[in-house]
């Protein structure tokens, strides 16, 4: 496993939230990053699909993490919008982030959720967002 | 305690996300819904605020939950975008939700989110997206 | 007329799109601008309504400038998003933009569109975006 | 020019905005749809470059064109987000939009903006946003 991924592996498990929902990062080079989370039964809402609020998290932390990736570690997401497709079924969701645009402050990412079903990946829903590197002394949320 | 809030909090206890972050409906009337999330250690990201994801769902949900009040209980967020303002620390997370504008098939809704740090409520994301009734045959996800 | 509606029109006199579309600034304090634009027959699409393009912009700019009233003159509107509620026809168009949040650098806010038909107002459109202050020396666009 | 291209272009030419703008339908295909707008002087803002509110209304109306690709000509912007990324100098823009996803009701697109400088693309907008079918009884603004 190479340096990259293995640091963003130590990030991503530094966060209480994200080892709670059981993500985890499969991919992460600059431009790049790619969160899948095995689907659980409570990651569900009442109709057995995998509930919104996860899929949001999964989008939000691939947009924050490929930010990390052209802007260095101490980034958080400002802003993002998502905009759900289909119902999401299956045994694991994979959020892949790609980076837009950059500049030395500030990155804009999209990220595109798929759910896997049967081995098969299907589009369940895309974002778009901003990114902003902090500065150390005012860190904030993922 | 009046029906329709009885009504939305059976809702809200059948998604097993919303019982696995610890969601609570404390306010729910035509036009208002306020989600409240006690503040958890695996709520958290690295730096020990709330994690973005969970501020995420909290207006998502707060939407659909605010939407589900005019459109009836067969409802889904379509999509919605989000700013985060600052930094979460404090006890307790607290999603105001209000209808904008509703017509038979959909509503666009705002949502601001507080998080309420020794007893002071501080407003720390705001949210707008739109709201859509399913039908009984495509019910999808909250 | 106060100093600071003054300068706030000099400043929507100096954009040619502004002058072209036939905006103009009847509210400007800290935390609040008002944009109104006189419906004229250019401004529509086929249907004979506003052209959501025209809508867009008095968000846009609505927002770019209440931004100004907290972060100074240099401003952009970074991003925005809108949600368009029902079709406007009528006589003028109405766009009301406040801040939500400010630090040094950037503002979020957001921006109600209303038209004005027969002497009454019905809301046709919501906005949310964040803008920011740029350097002199990137002076972007507006 | 194909059949569809032209009727593209027809209904470009009765949107007076559209004509007021300059708009061009450059390419319209399912799926698909280009618009370009030559940079004219009075498009721009204060600083030269073009004004933040004609990049809106070319995604706006590049989402709306390429949305009518799939669910035919009654079609409508519901809401859409869009991140500027860079003033945009030079002799034309080019928005470029696709269909993410589309049922029978609404399709989900993306929209990329470019401005043409000494012969150069340059991406200087990104958008996303809901498309949605209208009724005959009920057409609204493109």
């Amino acid at each position: 496993m190479d340096d990259l991924l293995q640091l963003g592996k130590q990030a991503l498990a530094s966060q209480p939230f994200s080892v709670f929902v059981g993500a985890e990062l499969t991919g992460f080079s600059p431009g790049w990053a790619e969160l899948t989370i095995p689907i659980t039964p409570q990651l569900k809402q009442q109709h057995g699909f995998v509930h919104g609020g996860v899929i949001s998290y999964a989008a939000d932390n691939a947009l924050t993490f490929v930010g990390g990736t052209v802007l260095g570690t101490a980034v958080v997401t400002s802003e993002y919008k998502i905009n759900y497709l289909r119902p999401a079924t299956g045994t694991a969701l994979i959020a892949r982030a790609t980076v837009i645009y950059s500049s030395k402050t500030q990155a804009v990412c999209r990220c595109d959720v798929f759910v896997v079903d049967e081995g098969e990946e299907r589009l369940c829903a895309v974002s778009q967002g901003t990114i902003a590197r902090i500065s150390q002394s005012s860190e904030a949320q993922a």
